[in-house]
């Protein structure tokens, strides 16, 4: 049994969330199951990278808002929020999922599928914790369960522990696969992740 | 007839030599012509987006240089020069090509070919003028052709336009592909840019 690939991602992102949509049945028509780790695109792009955030990037910006729409297009998806808009403080859902992946694991990818969904493709505030309590529980995450996991200040440590394991590895962007070690940076490069996998003409 | 495909390049890129091994064939796969035109990272990327060169970027330059290899393995093609090692000036054979582009246009791109080639497959150093001077003759230009030139400062001129040009358009990065308007940023991309030729899913 092979070890699960690594997706990391922040959920402050729209190419981790398109990402997110695929890469378990991608995945899963290889054999292969899926590790969601979370990282932070403020921690690794701005600070260890030391680059602008893609949207105030000059050119790279209107490329990006470009790439969406095509993707959007080409996929059929609906996004329930301007991925130009200015971005969800993402702390809150990524330390309550960095400590449900250690403590609820049966449970917490639901519940991150459920946090990208609610923020993505419905618009929901996922920084406003009533909202983000809300939408755990409703993916199947007791309620006693989730208020443990917002009071914990563990969770806090849970993520920042996630995002050095994250720049350890190499990963930086979102989405970021690693494969047995390979890595696989763009929701784009998800074809070329899977002909990998294949190993076809490798 | 629709217009030719633009495809951008700086020939200090190797992700830009890569692409060009393809595009050619690609378009004529789909009817199409392929511009060549020339760009510098060092204005696009360096100056208008504020970046630093990607070798220099933490995470990303190790992921870059690490997407090369895997490239190479996959396309079973080797390199005569270290992508990691210090870049060439690419002013040199940049000018040269922006004025045969104007001057010479039926053998500009073979020319821009045997720079590449040259370049990249063989190592040789296309910022030496003696180097670049005998690798564009044998590539079918007349020496006199190839002396004016590299002796014309119209050639400076002729890059800037193009580099103000690449600019207006969006593009930024090496290769950079515009089809139609549609821009495709990165060798990863070329197979979007032909399902989008195809207009498969779109």
């Amino acid at each position: 049994m092979k070890p699960p690939i690594e997706f990391w991602f922040d959920f402050i992102s729209p190419f981790g969330y398109l990402a997110s949509l695929r890469i378990d049945a991608l995945a899963a028509r290889h054999g292969r199951t899926v590790d969601w780790r979370p990282l932070l695109l403020g921690v690794t792009v701005l600070k260890v990278m030391g680059l602008p955030p893609v949207p105030k990037t000059p050119l790279k910006g209107a490329y990006a808002a470009r790439q969406i729409e095509r993707y959007l297009r080409r996929h059929a998806i609906t996004l329930g929020r301007d991925p130009g808009a200015p971005p969800m403080n993402p702390l809150p859902a990524g330390r309550l999922y960095a400590w449900l992946r250690v403590h609820q694991p049966a449970r917490a990818k639901a519940a991150a599928q459920a946090i990208f969904h609610a923020h993505w493709a419905q618009g929901l505030p996922m920084d406003d914790a009533a909202a983000l309590r809300g939408v755990v529980m409703a993916s199947g995450v007791p309620a006693e369960v989730v208020d443990a996991g917002l009071a914990d200040p563990e969770a806090a440590a849970l993520l920042r522990a996630e995002v050095d394991a994250a720049i350890a590895a190499g990963a930086f962007g979102s989405p970021f696969v690693i494969a047995d070690g390979e890595p696989f940076f763009r929701v784009d490069n998800l074809e070329l992740l899977e002909a990998w996998l294949e190993r076809v003409g490798w």
